[in-house]
């Protein structure tokens, strides 16, 4: 927890908050801080600053906090990541959140396993739980948008056009010879397959949408992996 | 296990082998292979290649093989990391072996805990195996050179200079303006961090071994997601 994320209803004043619960619990255990210490600070989806401690005890926390910094900028990237099996997806979305993705797409794929859509880690009270330990990783207080799609073909033909309209468009994708475009610098659209890749099909669908199928080489990575790998690679 | 890593001993002639344990249920559970069929396969520290199926039973896997590939080529760079913590080790070789690292030094640094050094994590046998891991999965031989040094500061004056001679010296570091560099496309040397940061102390030491210190931005990653997003910045 490299930034304690506030939210509106631990304020008590304009510039005064109460803290309970998990977060007393890091800050009193991991930090190790006292009354008088300062933290860094960010409200959910908004600015970043400093927190004063004025009072703390086992059971409350209270701060003084003066949010005026901007957090940090995200990737100008839109991820469609094939779903990972659930104990990995966890990993996958914190990582990403503190990598800054802006938005993400979990989607069907052939080589997904239908049992991957019943896990309880892709309930949306527990997505939000796990965006926010990548959040208060990062220093970083934006939530991106994660959404489920469940059929890769109507997604595909129906909304991944207007989704990566105006943006570069790649796949990476193990079975080909061009090579992932580096420091684009630019908004990119970015779709990752399963593990052992999309099928044929699916490639096909993706170039029909405008996408570009490109390889990382002949090293095959896990998703968790890949994806940070990748972010370097592009941005 | 995208390729079955194949030893010696396993050799009953030239071009013959017999497997069993590990490899033979991971080939008949997950990949649900049968008389006949072909795999991925590579001698360790040697070439890859096709192994065909001849017999196949619950205790027994008898295979003819055909090494005449390379495998993947390395990335030029040597790591210098604090010893992450027991949990995280792990994984960090696996997902560094794979990207294909060649050479790793694992260091201590002022924040590194004490206890992580007394972890069986470590010990060479088991250090070996999580890069096998790392191997099997990106379809690598070579199993890269990992050291252990347990002080800092000799490490740094006496041995990091011909380590890090003619390679570009590079330190990760949150506490600086000086950008990461992009697809240097040269051998690097690369130190990074523990969780908080090598101290200012351990930074005037690397800078005085000709380390620049350079960094990544406003957010604070972990060392399993950094790592993949360094290598992919610089390569």
């Amino acid at each position: 927890m490299n930034l304690i994320l506030l939210y509106k209803e631990d304020f008590i004043d304009t510039s005064r908050v109460i803290l309970k619960g998990r977060r007393l619990e890091h800050i009193r255990k991991v930090h190790r801080a006292k009354s008088g210490d300062t933290l860094s600070v960010g409200l959910y989806n908004g600015l970043t600053g400093v927190g004063t401690i004025i009072r703390l005890d086992h059971s409350h926390l209270e701060m003084d906090v003066s949010l005026s910094i901007k957090p940090p900028k995200k990737l100008p990237l839109t991820l469609i990541l094939a779903l990972p099996r659930p104990k990995v997806l966890k990993r996958v979305i914190q990582s990403v959140t503190a990598l800054g993705v802006k938005q993400i797409f979990l989607i069907n794929a052939w080589r997904v396993e239908k049992s991957y859509w019943q896990s309880p880690a892709l309930e949306n009270e527990i997505i939000k739980q796990t965006c926010i330990l990548g959040l208060e990783q990062a220093k970083d207080t934006i939530i991106p948008e994660i959404h489920l799609r469940k059929r890769f073909k109507p997604f595909v033909e129906d909304e991944l056009p207007e989704i990566s309209n105006n943006t570069l468009k790649l796949a990476s994708h193990p079975k080909t010879d061009e090579p992932l475009p580096t420091q684009v610098k630019k908004p990119v659209t970015l779709a990752v397959g399963p593990e052992g890749g999309f099928i044929d099909y699916e490639i096909d669908k993706l170039k029909h949408a405008g996408f570009s199928i490109t390889s990382l080489g002949d090293r095959i990575l896990k998703v968790e992996t890949v994806l940070p790998y990748l972010m370097g690679k592009l941005f």
